[in-house]
């Protein structure tokens, strides 16, 4: 099944406590198709400066992703820099710059308009319609966004909500949305506004899966060394997709599975610096960590207990 | 199996955004008794002023709760009054008036010091100790403590912790006492003090039951309407502590459906003001809810998905 990601292609500049790096491979998409890549071929959607090393993108993930689809256009690639505070729990926007970014007008490659796994990554939500329009029969189309399109593009967002299965947001992004504190009302007025599951990312804490009657829940990934948060969610739902498009499947159940392929690809996201986190992490590594989910989560029976 | 717990009764004034409620019944013995009671019969050691209604206590659970070992002395009862932020994420404390509870020392009443499964609530960590010199063949002991005791009786509290089977404490608490902000190596360092299991609470989030090579997760229940924070935490103890006396059990197994029972509990006492969450709820209902958090965890396994 084939699987499309739309997003940013961009280089991070990220401080934290335990250290630094500069105009380091980042963005949406690459996040996303970095995790993705380990379950499920993915093709990807961007744009670049002339001033991005694409050799650096290509020597990343040398199987299994799809990189013609990131347009080379004249001038500087998406830059953006954070800062991380003492204990990760917030971080600080230093400085974003669009460069090429700003006039990206998504045009999908021959044959990608028969993508049937889509992940539209958090861009303008104008855009996002955009690649709707253009693919023909999509199995499984997932989207993502944040509190600037929450704020500034309601209505484009609202539009868009009406034609995605799936919504992945943060807690804070659902709050503020919906406009309810409570996490499990607001997913439901998301419910409400059109796809018919919505995965609500809590960080340390794990993620929710909520749908009309029913809800999952994940923890995060017991770690007791975190390094970099940047990219973690984008690097859930690469797990999540590419889980779902290696399945072919749409189901609940799917969805569960795909729940802990996402918190798995999440954990190994934040266990490095930028992408350095998936360095050597192969099939196998990912199938051991999912195991340790079921292990992590297992309620033993109520039979004879000691 | 004999189940005793030991803490404060009191009476809570509480405010939140929907309700306000003055004079209730409260303190971590009450809400844990409450709690275990449908699930284990419990001994309650305490101490009220000649201001407590008695007659509300035996009222609340005309079952299953010994009441006969809380002290009743000459003077005020111990008051706690408190705020609750809009989102009931935090709250001020806005009078603590210790009354009789000052001069609480626990004396187990004939029989209790046969006990086998002790939950030690949040009290002077040398008074916990104190309780620990009267009984004589434990299976199980557990304690709670707070950011006061952490601050200003630490080596008391160190002294308890080498003497306890298990801590049931807060995140912000396990933070606070170890000094490591990365909850799992905050975990780590408690067990190293001598519990040989850690539970870490993380209220809207679920909780953590930690020991040596390996953890288990359980989530929050989904409560779309959350009334009164109040007693969340002794209620989790005392469906926790009354499952294990009901099973006689230690192992780890029991541990994990414990948690359960401990989030069932937690989860009805925040649906109502004060204890009257618990009002009707049966054994029947327990069971109900603690099946719902097996479906709200359960991972399906890889085989065919659609």
């Amino acid at each position: 099944m084939s699987l499309l990601v739309v997003g940013s292609v961009a280089l991070d500049s990220v401080y934290t406590p335990f250290g630094e790096t500069a105009d380091a491979l980042g963005g949406s998409a690459v996040y996303f198709s970095v995790a993705a890549s380990r379950l499920h071929p993915v093709q990807v959607v961007g744009v670049v400066g002339d001033d991005y090393p694409m050799q650096e993108l290509t020597r990343l993930a040398p199987l299994g992703i799809d990189w013609g689809g990131v347009e080379r256009a004249p001038g500087e690639s998406f830059r953006w820099k954070g800062k991380y505070s003492y204990d990760l729990q917030s971080r600080e926007t230093l400085e974003t710059r669009l460069g090429v970014f700003a006039d990206f007008r998504p045009r999908l490659p021959a044959g990608a308009e028969a993508a049937e796994y889509i992940f539209l990554g958090n861009i303008d939500p104008e855009l996002q319609l955009g690649v709707l329009e253009q693919v023909k029969a999509p199995k499984l189309v997932a989207c993502d966004t944040m509190n600037y399109w929450i704020q500034s593009k309601r209505e484009a967002l609202l539009a868009l909500l009406a034609r995605v299965d799936l919504l992945m947001v943060n807690d804070a992004e659902a709050r503020e949305f919906s406009g309810d504190w409570n996490i499990h009302r607001a997913g439901r007025w998301l419910l409400k506004q059109g796809p018919s599951r919505v995965v609500i990312k809590q960080g340390e804490y794990g993620a929710l899966l909520i749908e009309d009657g029913q809800t999952f829940a994940v923890p995060a990934y017991p770690l007791e060394e975190v390094f970099d948060p940047t990219g973690a969610g984008d690097a859930f739902a690469g797990g999540f997709m590419g889980y779902m498009a290696q399945r072919g499947a749409t189901s609940t159940d799917a969805m569960r599975r795909a729940m802990v392929y996402g918190s798995t690809m999440g954990s190994f996201a934040v266990s490095g610096f930028t992408v350095k986190g998936f360095d050597g992490v192969t099939a196998a590594d990912v199938a051991e960590r999912v195991e340790r989910f079921v292990a992590l989560t297992h309620i033993p029976a109520a039979g004879p207990l000691t």
